[in-house]
Formats: structure tokens, sequence, C-alpha cells
């Protein structure tokens, strides 16, 4: 430490010399150089000019992929893309794709919000770099085919003083991946009291509202009915990520609530409600288990369907009134309305149909892939579930089946017509896998309910859920978080900081 | 892995030999089972009783301390606090303490904010175990000395359907370590459209507006004074937030955004606006040093008054207008409304004037520390300086005093007249430190600024600098994170997921 202790003995000053100084030494500039600044814009140079946006490329210039959608499907797409072939244009009102069969985890802070977001620059990093690709933080509100043209407008997030404005850009090959919205079923107040929990501010929404209520129910004067509601976590929906949440929840109370809330944490109580079986998509045997673990756990699972819901408390088919102070909402997905309205033919349920290279048939240089497309009638193949791997596996299909076409020149829009597509899209499913808390999880690797194979459930299955899903995490940095964020909540507890 | 091996053989299921069941084997409970819960508190049982509490600490119970605050000071106080004596009753309205030194280096993600908030029952964990003690999430809205009790009121954050309700608390001791408030000396605008730097939130609201602004000025259509405006950070005051917040916004520029935005990059820039002179608590060297450190990382370094803020553009008080994306303000604090309504005796700047001892004089059994108190006139001592480090030291002082009292006997209300409080607070400083980035700091370990003393800058600093911090993060939990942080941000860079 030589260097250091030489360094500091340089650096002693006798600031008494220094203070016999009457006039300031070094000066900040004056009022005059900033002047520079006064450029702010008049009425007579608008600072956004309406309509205006990407053109046609021009030739010489890469043909432009636009995709729409920053989900698992856009995602694994824009990774694939060969971008010395291509620009790629993203839109999206989020800049990050949300690794979600771990979103659930961040509710209850056993994962922080920021190890499972992946920036799109980190994906695919020509987005940054190169000139011509570009993210913009915008929506799709309408597409012309014709014209070869989407119309989008910034999303500025409640940002005050700035309307949101309008621009086109045009493509070459369009790729809508615009994903599914959570399904309400026409009920009352779902939209209004429940949150659903498909995006990171759904997580952090439920995290915030969780320990609110944990320390409001510790206020003296609550009476006990009161604490028992607000306390009272309902979940609606038995499906993977119900009951990944519920297991994630129970954890929590075991672990945490007792220690950290030991005033109320008799209180505190989660129910899981579903109308049919949970985890319908799963073995029986592992079906079994996980109802008996969950149940051991604490999780009440109870059959009934939800007829209205109130802000306080949700009303089932039967009359029964249940009071809740937390209401996380997730019974399935369906297309939004923007798909809905595209004048595109559809398949079944309303989601856009596509043949089996993935492009919707009607019109040129347009592909769908993800949760709001499925197979058109015509083609003769069922919709694929709604699920993570489905979208990344023809996210990455269809930019093999891009950049084909691409080198065989026929990226320029209207000149794909006449080369071979080659290999038709197929899925072949990999098996699932749910977590159900304390340490157990699900693994069913059967390629359909209907088929043999190797299922598993327990301690064994938790640790192959961990291990894969660390695997799939897309980037080195988020590996890593996520690795720490397990070793900390292991050895330190989870975080219960309300910020 | 022999083990595993044999678990997944002993669990592989044939799928279909239990698909010929036509029942369902393990149904889930019937509603039934449900109505336990329906419990809903109707007209008759109010769901809180208005102006209830808690009550006077009663003959064999603990004398209970109540602390209004989770700041520096009052943090510091509850840590130190013999809980064996004691019952600790926190108010404040957030549940953790902010490690305020690391917070400008969250608002650019370099920390993670979790990093710097440290929930306050890792501070005093009798506050999560004991059953007289409590934090409560709530504002002081009135204090009765008389009558020993102080009022409070609910903080629910915008939660809809959940009234604010107030209830009573008794204390034997109080402590008012309610911190202070960012002045914006009367200036029209401040509080609308600048963000102050002092909360998690503050923080947050930053790095959003911050990643919006780089998004929002890539669009096409954006005109380049608009684009400029955008990404025009001004900062208004030179203290070490401010200093500090500049530097780490000029890393973030040089080390991020030229990789990550490289359509922008050029049109984003900083200007620190102050009106006498930066970090004007350092050694003249120092200051010089900063100056030139800060100028050479592109920061605009401009003397002047701001006069009037609108929402995109502040002017000075020559006339000069600074247009600007996001406007960041830090010129000191002063006392909070409910603080100078307080019906005490006040020091100068309308703080709680406390004796030597921090305590109120006119008043039983109440105390004053931090920024929200100074020392009465007849004291004969200047005020200190809103530093963390004066409020921490006030914190452990008063909390052996406490203790000390206790142990006498004096812990119940009204008891501790005739107990000799012993030696007096006295304040020693030990110096001030402030990061300017590129691995750069200044540290000034003199007394005062006239004192000799050693003082220094540059690497060695920062690397005091950080050494420093990390050493007084409180919680292991904590330590460990904002060493990950720092690593992985030079390792993998900035996160720019806007979450």
């Amino acid at each position: 430490m030589a260097w250091l202790k030489s360094l500091i003995q340089l650096t002693v000053t006798k600031s008494s010399s220094i203070r016999a100084r009457k006039t300031n030494p070094f000066p900040l500039p004056s009022l005059a150089l900033i002047a520079q600044f006064s450029t702010a814009p008049t009425n007579e140079t608008p600072r956004v000019t309406p309509y205006s946006g990407l053109g046609p490329a021009k030739p010489g210039e890469k043909p432009r992929v636009v995709v729409l959608g920053s989900g698992w499907a856009g995602c694994r797409l824009m990774k694939g893309l060969d971008t010395s072939i291509y620009d790629v244009v993203c839109v999206s009102p989020r800049n990050h794709m949300v690794f979600t069969p771990l979103l659930a985890s961040t509710c209850v802070g056993t994962l922080e919000f920021r190890s499972v977001a992946e920036p799109i620059g980190r994906i695919q990093p020509a987005i940054s770099r190169e000139p011509g690709s570009y993210f913009f933080l915008s929506k799709c509100v309408g597409i012309d085919t014709d014209k070869h043209v989407v119309e989008c407008e910034t999303v500025t997030d409640g940002a005050e003083s700035l309307d949101p404005w309008k621009f086109n850009i045009s493509y070459d090959k369009l790729v809508i991946a615009l994903g599914a919205e959570a399904s309400t079923f026409g009920i009352n107040g779902v939209t209004e009291h429940a949150i659903f929990l498909r995006e990171v501010y759904h997580a952090q929404e439920i995290r915030r509202k969780l320990l609110l209520n944990l320390m409001l129910s510790d206020i003296p004067g609550v009476s006990e009915a009161e604490k028992s509601r607000l306390l009272h976590c309902v979940v609606v929906g038995g499906g993977p990520t119900g009951v990944e949440f519920s297991g994630e929840l129970s954890d929590f109370i075991t672990r945490d609530v007792r220690q950290r809330y030991s005033h109320v944490k008799n209180y505190i109580h989660v129910t899981l409600i579903e109308a049919n079986e949970i985890l319908s998509s799963f073995d029986d045997r592992l079906r079994h288990y996980a109802t008996k673990q969950l149940t051991k756990s604490g999780v009440r699972l109870v059959r009934g369907v939800v007829k209205d819901v109130k802000a306080q408390k949700l009303i089932l088919d039967d009359g029964t009134e249940v009071p809740y102070g937390l209401l996380v909402w997730s019974t399935g997905v369906g297309p939004s309305p923007f798909i809905k309205s595209l004048d595109l033919p559809k398949a079944t349920g309303g989601r856009i149909g596509v043949d089996e290279w993935l492009r919707v048939p009607s019109v040129e240089d347009v592909f769908s892939i993800g949760d709001c497309s499925g197979f058109l009638e015509s083609t003769g193949r069922p919709t694929l579930p709604a699920l993570a791997q489905v979208a990344e596996r023809q996210g990455k299909y269809l930019a093999n089946l891009l950049n084909r076409i691409g080198k065989a020149g026929g990226g320029p829009a209207d000149r794909a017509k006449d080369i071979e597509f080659g290999e038709q899209f197929v899925y072949k499913h990999l098996g699932s896998m749910a977590t159900i808390g304390r340490y157990k999880a699900l693994v069913d690797l059967r390629q359909s309910k209907e088929a043999k194979g190797l299922s598993l459930a327990g301690f064994p299955s938790w640790f192959i859920w961990r291990s894969a899903y660390l695997t799939r995490v897309i980037s080195w940095r988020n590996r890593f978080y996520v690795a720490i964020n397990w070793a900390t909540t292991f050895v330190f507890g989870r975080d219960i900081s309300r910020i």
C-alpha cells in the first residue's frame, strides 16, 4: 500500500494558506455560456412532425423486419434474425422481455424484478448499434397490408406534458407477436379489483399490496374480521401460474411472515379457487401430489366459479361471499381487442390464422407467432396452447425461415412469392413443469396427456425445475442474479422493504 | 446421483392405466368448506374502532419508547435501544431506512433500489418479534405532550377502498426524528415538475423518466430541438447529492448510453446549476479538482439562480430559458410543515429546539434528533448541518442515554425528572466524501473548513469512498448486494429494463 500512502501524503492540504484568498479561484461559467440551451421549440418549429416515420427501405439498404411485441415469440425471433441480412425494428410498449416462468417468484421477493426482465438490446444488440435497427416504445394501432405500413403511437405511461404522437413504419416483412390478454370472462369487477400476473408491474403491485396489508392489519383498532380480510390472499385459477404463486405465497408465510410479522401471523391465509381441477394439463398422479402438498402448506383449495368481484369481496355462483385483501387473477388468456379488430383471417378463439409456415396466407409478407396466432382450420392442425415453449419454438423457426428467404433474395417487400419456404413448423411438446413451494415441484415430460413418459414430483423435480430455468434465463447477467437471489433468499430470507 | 436416478425411476408413471378412471380421484373441497370465509364485516361490526390505540404501559409492562421517523437518526436510535428495558414503537410512512449516500447511484442502475433500503425489522428485530413492539405504517398528525399521547393516521399510499384511519399511541418516552423536507425556496413549479432525490421512489422515478426520454427521442419525426430537450438532464444544486448524481449520470452516458442508445448518444447532456459554488463544504483544492473532473466528463457547470420552473423548461433570474427533459432538484432541506406546526420551542430555521441532552426542555419525556432538530439559542451551540453522520451520532447518543435512564428506573412517563443525565452530546465531524464519477472521488477529513487536515482526491479517494460506504451499509444482506451490484455494473454494464 506504499502507493496509496505516497498519494495521500502528496495531497495533504494546508487549507489555512488558501483561506486567505478573497476571490474565488475557480469560478463557474457565467450565464452567457448557457444561452446555447435556449433552443426551446417555438410554435413555428413543431416538436414532432406528425405521421412521419421510417419510409420503405431504399435499394441497397437492408430489408426491414418489423416485429410487433417483445414477448417470448418476438424476442426469440429477433435473437435469431441475421442482422447482416435484415434491419430489425421492434415496436412494443415495454423495452424488455419478461421471463414469465419466474415472475411468480418475484411477487414475494424470492427473486428480484430485474432478475426476470431482459432488455431487448441485450437479446438483439443490433437494435442498439445498427443505424437501421430500432426499438420504439410504442404500440401498433393499425396495419395497412397493401401499403406494407404499420401505424404506431408512442406510449408515455402517464408522463405528464407528453401527448402520444403517431408515426408510420414501412416493413418488408412484418411479424405480429403481440401475445394475448388475461381473460376475465366478462365477470364484473375483475379488471378493477384483481391483479393479473403477466407483467413485472403486476408483480410489483402484488408485492406492495401484500406488504401494505401485512402492516395495516397490525394497526391498533382493526377488528378481527378486518384483519382476516386484509390478510386473505385469494388466487383465482389453478393453472401453473396460480399454483406457483400460491406455493410461493405459502413459502413466504412459513418462512418470513412468521418471523417478521409475528403479531399477525395467524391471520394470513391463502385460498386457491378453481372451477375445475388444478393443473389440469398434468398427469393425475402429479395433480394428486400437488393437491396434497399445497394443502399441507396451508393453501386452501376450493372448487368454485366466481360470479362477481367487489372491492373487498368476491361472490361465487352459489352466493358465497369471500372477503379478500389481495386478489390475483390467472384464469387463462385470450386475444386482445387489437388482434380481434384486425382484418385478417382468424383461427379458433379469434387468434390470427396462420398456415403451416406461420404466415398469414391472404396477404404478402405478414407472419404471426406466439399466443396471438393459431393454425387456420384449413391446415387441419390443432390450436397450440398459449405456452412460452410454443412461442419460443415459433420464434426460432421463423427466424430461420426469414434468414433463408433473405439469403435467397426474398427479403424486400413482395419478393418472397416465388421462394420455396421449405420445412413446415412442427411443434413437439417437451413437457411441463410447475413448482408448488417447500422445495417441491412437478415435472411432466410426456408429450401429451395420453402419452406414456416420465413424470416426477418432489425435491428432485424442484431441483430440475430450478436448474432448467436457470439455464433458460437468457443473459449471463440475469442468470447470475437469479442464482444470487435464490442464495440470499435461502440465507437471509426475503426482503420486506416496501419500495 | 444414484439417489436422483432411483427417485426418478420410482416415479415413472404409466398414465394410460390411470386414464381409464372416469371419476376424479382427488376432488377439491366443495363450496360448503369456504362458508367460513363469509365473515364480511356488516354495518353493525365496524372494521376499525376509531381512535383506539395503544394505551399507557401498565405497571409491570416495559415502558414504551415511541420513535417518529425511520431515517438515519430514528433507525440508529432503535438499533441501540435495549429492548429488555423498553418496548419500541416506530411510526413512519416507510417501513425501511434509505442508505442515502448511495441513493444517487440507484438512479442510473449502478446499484439496485433494494440494495440501499434496509427494512426496520432488520435494524431492530424486536419490532417484528416482541409482543409490545410495533412498526406502524402511518404518519404522526398531532402530539399531546401533557397526556403523553401521539395521534397517528395510516398511510395507504393511494390504495383504493382504504380510508386512512386514526389511532393514538401513549408514550413513556417520545423521540421526534422526522427529518426534513427538500427546500423549494418558494419557486413556482418545482414541486410539480422537478424530482427530488431523497427517497427510493424518487430514484425510481428518475430512472424511469431517463429511460423513457432516451427511447422517446429515438422515435421518427422528433425534431432536433425536441431531442436535445428530452435528453437534457438538469440538476439544480451543487451539494454532494447534486454532484454525485451528475457524476453517475455522466458515467451512465459514457459507458452505457453510447453503446445502447447509439442513435441518440450525441444529444444527451448534463447541466449542473448552482447559485454559488459546488461542494461549498469542501476544501478549495478539492472543489477545483471536482470542477475540472466534472467538466472533463461532459457535465456543464453553470452558475445561475432559478426563478421559475415550467413543464419543459426552467427560467433563470436573467431570463435565460433552459429546456430540460429531466429536472432533479437538490438544493438543501428545511423543516416540514408538521414540524413547523408543533407547539414546541424552536431553534434557528424553524427546527425543534433541544438542549445539550437532545431533549425538548419545556416538556417531559420528549427528545428530538436528526435534521428536524437543532440546539436552542440558550445552549450557545451552533446548528449542526443536516448530515447523515450528525443524525446517526445523535441516534447512538440518545439510545445510550435512554438505556441509562431506563436502568436507573426512569423509563416510565414522568419518572426521569430526578435522574442525572450525565454527559452532554458533543458532535465531532469526521469529514466529508463525495464521488464525482469516472472512478474518482473527494475525501476531506478536516473537522471544519478552517482546520488543517487530510484531504485527497482521485482514484484512491474513490476506493476509500466505496470501502467506507460498503462497511457502513447496515445489514450483511445489503452489503453483499451492493458489492455484487458494483461488480456486475463493472462487468455487464447497467440494466436498462424500464420496469
